[in-house]
């Protein structure tokens, strides 16, 4: 971890920052989350990939129901602290697709899955 | 560009996507910023990294004060269509600060700039 003084961070009106995932090893962008202060505290504490479920609205640990999990290497603050990098070590895909990333094209996009 | 299906993008009620912006070289995660619908339509069809400014509420065409220009390579949009990757040709630093990436650590991050 690097010394980010995460008392910076913008949430946002809705108490949220974007967190982007990386994966540390292949430099693919796997997706784009959320935190709240709950969960990127829980994300620091315990150096996995933890978000805050707008749909669900819970705190949502990567992978605690598929396995797919995120083991985070690093985490980065932005310059004006309104977006989170996590650098994460994935297990399996990271997106519920299937696919490795939620950017990889998808077969409603005109090419094969 | 691929054949994304750029009608599935889910605006915010704000009317705006975050964006990420990667290298499409050294695959550096360089920054998070917003789109709206005419940002994203410009950006695809100029191929630029064109974004929304939130702080001055109008079109940013990144570099055309800093000289700092995104060439854009390729698209993404993700799976649930609420998140956007721009995958860039970055010329000069694409943080204002100087830095590379917005997400170097900062002096204030008790770090050597």
């Amino acid at each position: 971890m690097t010394s980010t003084d995460w008392g910076r961070v913008n949430f946002g009106s809705d108490g949220l920052v974007p967190v982007v995932a990386q994966d540390a090893i292949t430099g693919r962008v796997l997706m784009v989350a959320y935190a709240n202060a709950e969960a990127l505290a829980l994300a620091l504490a315990t150096h996995q990939g933890v978000y805050w479920s707008r749909s669900r609205q819970e705190i949502w640990i990567k992978g605690a129901t598929s396995g797919h999990t995120q083991k985070l290497v690093e985490a980065l603050l932005d310059c004006d602290g309104d977006a989170v990098l996590y650098r994460v070590e994935q297990t399996g895909p990271a997106c519920h697709t299937g696919a490795q990333s939620c950017f990889d094209p998808t077969p409603t996009d005109g090419e094969a899955a």
